[in-house]
């Protein structure tokens, strides 16, 4: 059965467990509907209370009078199986089990876990959790994260979409994109998966308009020959890169403790992963510098990479990962390098391009320029040292204006505090992709060409 | 030749090539030293101007009656020999030629590098330099950085010096020190070493006592031999991480490019570090954070380690890599166990301990502290998650109480935006490293157990 649309788009959301007391989670998830952007109705059900955050209280599901869309249940997990039982009583599409305390704990809570499942079955009813921390979606703003804004961001709309079998990983990354002013379309939060998986996530995103990358953090997959079955198709529809946690031995038993997951084998997951057509991040970090790329630049055609500097040291770095990620750093072409007008003579025109230390704007637009308009390059690495003096503040224009006008990848690094990361910010929301180091960079483009090659 | 103290602790300073326009590097330097907290001499030189920055101008060093300590040379490079001769005849015990134009563009600038160490040889002068941005001593304020303030923050005084090859690499690490109110010694970039290179860089800092850890960039070591001998008698005193770039052939040759320096052979590089008792950086990323490690916390007995979180997926992410890092996860003894006095029976105390998402300060204060105080663990790797609502505001308080009043190795891991960077930075100023993934927090565990057992 296909995953209800109710998740992302309910006209209304109960929230059984809401609290009265902040710091609770069924205080922060009610409060995030009320005092969010969320449009719909909103149902707190609580039987010891009258009203919350100023909304009516309802002692159950049953005593709404109005259709209720999506339920969100964050109460203890012995009482879980009761109110679960009186959202199909009410008919409910989409049920979001928050609380912990099931298949994680070990084989009684797999006995509790078990009975949500036979709850569900046979019902129209679908559900995603328990022990999670549910959906963001941020053109809806449903938000069912039990995390304050004060302390975690949200990322405005955009074309990643994120499932993560574990919510600290997965709301993290939300932080970080919202910091980058890099925007989301969904984000699932899945736990122990008693219901809906990775794999159904994965089929209703590939047919979900609004996402051009997937991103996922799996600890294990429920069933393996529905996922290969599935995420062939998925993989030829959007980009799809996931992070494998649990691989060593103790990873998996840490996996076993936190989401209940049996981990298995981690060349089996490569493999399977590699069989259908997904990229594979080799750490948390990876996972969001691909997505990142994947999300706003167009694949490299080819290895031929240009690296273009006001850094010399930052030029010798990225070109010995370059190296090291099989990438050609053809140096220019003489007919390539006259159009250099106007460069100092200790400027060096190899590849890396070192503009040097006295770099402007200028000088930055005619060297990305000439290699994004070459032929004798299928991708730019632009690593830009704000800090120099000579470097105008508008520089972030001038960059974001070649992206437009080139269908050529093109990623960024640069390093620093405030003043670099407010440059950082403008250049990510523009589009370009910017790292911290010259090796993830190039990590990032290795990635995209990889893609690309196991995509032909 | 021993480096002069003047580099450091100047009383008084030309900046040969002052400028009146703002941008111009000859005008950066002398407002770092006018309007910064430099408190001796300063003499601007410049031919053609009457005052800057409302300090009275010099033609010539020559025309200056006092003594000066330190000459700064920010001139172009065809008139650089003919002021350090005025340096010569000025007797000024220390200069740094900031000027590029010299063996980093080949045969020609080679020839022009020798004059300078023909001027300076068999003299009472030192020189650092060409093609460099100098010193920066957070004690006494010497700043030949020719990066505003504005666009790149200084580190406080700390115990961590920093040699670099590269200054754009350089001063982007004072810059993320900053940030991170992690304080340092003295930093140096030393560009082409026409005369001082890194082994004297690295024996004076071996005598420094204000410097604990040495942190390097290099392209290339001018003599391998006298590197070999000086290094194995400084990592005795100090510790010293390396990252050495221009490891692959196009890194080599862009490092040619930069600082006219002959890369050599990685394999060599590595085998000499090894031999001398340094810490080999994989990259820059690396460089930093093991530097921030070896900074603040004692090195780990052995490799027996507690991995603490608030979030489980970390916790999984941790094990994995900490297992690919050959540390042991030991599950806590019963004994160990019935200290965790209080923990939710949904909490895990195997090892990762995974105090779950509502863990609130007295829940981390139980868990590593008990794991500090006990011999069954040699170092702990707290993960916070910040952001969770039960999580007071004051945990930084109650880490950093349990770190001063243990003598083991603890680090931290935390990822996410605003929030969680302001208690990073509380933790990171009070002498725990932090890191923005788990990965990135077990590397900085590996070096220091590597660093500890090459030194047994």
């Amino acid at each position: 059965m296909a995953i209800p649309k109710e998740f992302f788009s309910p006209q209304s959301v109960a929230v059984i467990g809401a609290s009265r007391h902040p710091g609770k989670i069924g205080h922060e998830i009610l409060w995030n509907f009320a005092r969010g952007f969320y449009k719909g109705r909103i149902f707190p059900i609580n039987p010891n209370s009258e009203k919350i955050l100023g909304l009516r209280c309802y002692r159950s599901v049953l005593n709404v009078r109005e259709k209720i869309d999506l339920a969100i249940i964050a109460v203890k997990a012995e009482t879980v199986p009761s109110v679960l039982t009186e959202c199909m009583g009410k008919k409910i599409p989409a049920v979001i089990v928050i609380s912990g305390g099931f298949s994680e704990l070990g084989p009684a809570g797999k006995l509790r876990e078990n009975e949500l499942q036979k709850i569900v079955a046979g019902t129209n009813t679908r559900l995603i959790g328990p022990n999670c921390v549910g959906v963001f979606d941020a053109k809806t703003n449903v938000d069912t994260l039990f995390l304050s804004k004060s302390r975690l961001l949200r990322p405005h709309a955009g074309n990643i979409s994120f499932i993560s079998q574990s919510g600290a990983v997965g709301t993290t990354i939300l932080d970080w994109l919202a910091e980058s002013g890099i925007g989301i379309s969904k984000f699932i939060s899945y736990g122990n998966q008693a219901d809906i998986d990775e794999t159904d996530l994965l089929e209703f995103l590939a047919s979900d308009n609004e996402t051009k990358v997937i991103a996922a953090y799996i600890e294990g997959l429920k069933s393996g020959r529905k996922f290969m079955q599935i995420a062939k198709k998925v993989s030829g529809k959007k980009q799809v890169i996931f992070l494998k946690a649990g691989k060593t031995k103790k990873g998996s038993q840490a996996a076993s403790s936190h989401t209940g997951s049996l981990a298995g084998s981690a060349e089996i997951y490569s493999g399977a992963f590699k069989q259908t057509g997904i990229l594979e991040a080799g750490n948390w970090e990876e996972l969001f510098d691909f997505a990142k790329a994947f999300a706003s630049q167009p694949l490299p055609a080819s290895n031929r990479l240009a690296v273009i500097t006001d850094g010399g040291g930052f030029g010798v770095l990225a070109a010995d990962e370059a190296e090291r990620q099989n990438f050609e750093l053809p140096e220019p072409s003489k007919k390539l390098k006259l159009k250099f007008k106007g460069f100092p003579s200790y400027a060096s025109l190899k590849n890396p391009i070192d503009l040097t230390g006295d770099a402007d704007a200028e000088r930055y637009k005619i060297a990305v320029e000439s290699c994004l308009k070459s032929d004798e390059f299928d991708a730019v690495l632009v690593i830009l040292l704000f800090q120099v003096p000579t470097l105008e503040k508008s520089i972030d224009e001038t960059i974001l204006a070649l992206s437009r006008k080139y269908n050529k990848t093109i990623v960024a690094c640069a390093a620093g505090s405030h003043y670099t990361q407010q440059l950082v910010r403008k250049l990510e929301a523009g589009g370009i992709p910017v790292y911290p180091t010259p090796e993830r960079a190039v990590g990032a483009l290795r990635a995209m060409l990889k893609y690309k090659n196991f995509k032909v």
